[in-house]
């Protein structure tokens, strides 16, 4: 069987991450990537052998670089099967015509609305919602990390209501621009924020409630979850359940941080130290007044990264059992 | 009448704010303040005119580096009428004997156990048990912050329950051995934290769970307080109550962060930009699905302060009104 056409618009920092991974499956392949200007990044793209795609008034400006693009993004969204489009919250709308246009399926991120692709995906709750499908949003960092715990303890125990605070990184690590460098940000200010909501947008009949702050730090995201659920269970069931999944990862042994858990992903030697799991810490685990809470820990950069290549999967119909497109995706990026 | 006479053994983050605040009220003064070491804050208190009291082993210290001492610490808890001991959390415990002994009143911080004292102070919640005691404990920065708003909201409305996340700066500005510099430190891992339960010790019918995280800043704490009420209110209703507190800022206006509320307590000459109020954002006053939450910025070197003086003035029975001593105190301290 042909592999299944991948392009990829917007190598930045989920951009680059998802051409590499989608590279890795024998199912897929990277036809191009694109990039706005021959920067650095666009360097090691060039390195790596993808050809690079950039804007028609731009391709000049490559060629004196010496990265010369393989043509304009018109025609590498001619070439694909599926274009991943990660290009910065907001811009992707703009694109959609393009995709329309060439009769292309799209993926956009959670930066994106809902109703720009009219299905948000995870892949362990709603791949097979996806199966065929033209468009869809692959939900952000934060929801992502949500749905993985929410949805395989909802259906363990029924959940009443789910309240998150979420602990966000200020920026991510190569960015010099953005703060706060000493300060907390609640963000936004008016309640609730939009990031537990967002689930919904996966797994509609959940009730959650959201709060945010940005804080000074680049590495990870920290989530404090609390659900209220339908069915009695001890902090052991749960354990249980999260345990099962094989994109949660559990962190103890002395690992008190976020910091310790980017060490982790460098010694065992994870492409740009890559989290692809959510991390939750068993230890935090805990039922208290008959309510569940625990902390979990969330690479902001990698951890929508598989659930793109399992979307890829489910859009061209490569595989149409989501547990199996997820173990083969896993295995293919060494997760 | 005579002043009370006030020593304040432990002149660090929390003891030199206490005794510029004390040696302002009218009816009380510092007859002495103890530093273990001459070093640059004890030059200051030197500078400010306040008699220094040192263990007896490091008189001589004090005399070469130019800041001879008074006495020892014995010495200064001879004089006293209360002693605000502001020692490390923990430390405080040790010095009990000694107070005990000399027959003097004694405040210890929130870094003590409540049963060391036995009476756990916050001016607005139970200024009236603490009159007459010899031992009161005033309550942390953050659970200080806490009781300030649940405690007129539960008065209000009643509570049924409250859960709070708190991201809790990593270290004061002064210091510049403690981290994280760049990570999020779920803390304790293992939940529930104790800070929203010692609530309980100063508004024991509060049924209270919290989360805490440290994060890489100085400035101040951030909380996300989520309360179910008893009866029925909205939003506004709430902020009609916590807008009547004399010590409950609002904060809006542009200010985003805990960095801009530094700012307007630099702005507003307060001594060492001491922010004394809780900071609530109205703006983040929200009834969603029938449950209160909001955000609030506790200024953790500071917020303590004029409830130190509240207690000292219960102790001696300087005045019987919680209401009118936590007036008294804001007045002489600029609040």
């Amino acid at each position: 069987m042909a592999k299944a056409k991948i392009a990829v618009n917007g190598y930045g920092t989920i951009g680059k991450r998802v051409a590499d991974a989608a590279q890795a499956q024998d199912d897929m392949e990277i036809i191009g990537i694109s990039k706005t200007k021959p920067n650095y990044e666009a360097a090691v793209a060039h390195q790596l052998g993808y050809d690079i795609y950039a804007p028609a008034a731009n391709l000049e400006a490559f060629e004196k670089a010496g990265m010369p693009a393989a043509g304009s993004i018109e025609e590498m969204v001619e070439k694909a099967d599926v274009i991943v489009d990660c290009t910065p919250g907001g811009i992707g709308k703009s694109n959609k015509a393009l995709y329309e246009k060439a009769g292309v399926k799209a993926i956009w991120q959670g930066g994106e609305d809902h109703e720009l692709a009219g299905y948000s995906f995870n892949a362990v709750a709603n791949y097979e919602g996806a199966l065929g499908l033209d468009f869809v949003r692959v939900v952000s960092c934060n929801t992502t990390g949500l749905c993985r715990v929410i949805y395989p303890i909802d259906k363990a125990f029924g959940t009443k209501k789910v309240r998150v605070t979420l602990a966000r990184r200020a920026t991510d690590p190569n960015d010099i621009k953005k703060g706060p460098i000493n300060a907390i940000v609640p963000d936004p200010i008016k309640l609730p924020s939009h990031h537990g909501p967002d689930v919904k947008t996966v797994i509609p009949h959940i009730d959650i409630t959201s709060a945010a702050m940005k804080i000074p730090t680049t590495l990870m995201h920290v989530h404090t979850v609390n659900m209220e659920l339908k069915n009695e269970c001890t902090a052991e069931d749960v354990r249980q359940v999260l345990g099962s999944q094989s994109r949660v990862r559990f962190v103890g042994q002395g690992i008190t941080s976020t910091a310790e858990i980017m060490e982790v992903a460098r010694d065992i030697k994870r492409p740009r130290n890559d989290m692809w799991e959510n991390c939750v810490w068993p230890d935090s685990i805990t039922m208290h007044e008959g309510e569940l809470y625990f902390f979990q820990a969330i690479h902001q950069e990698s951890i929508v990264v598989p659930e793109n290549v399992d979307a890829i999967r489910a859009m061209m119909e490569l595989e149409s059992d989501g547990a199996k497109s997820i173990l083969k995706t896993n295995k293919a990026i060494g997760l």
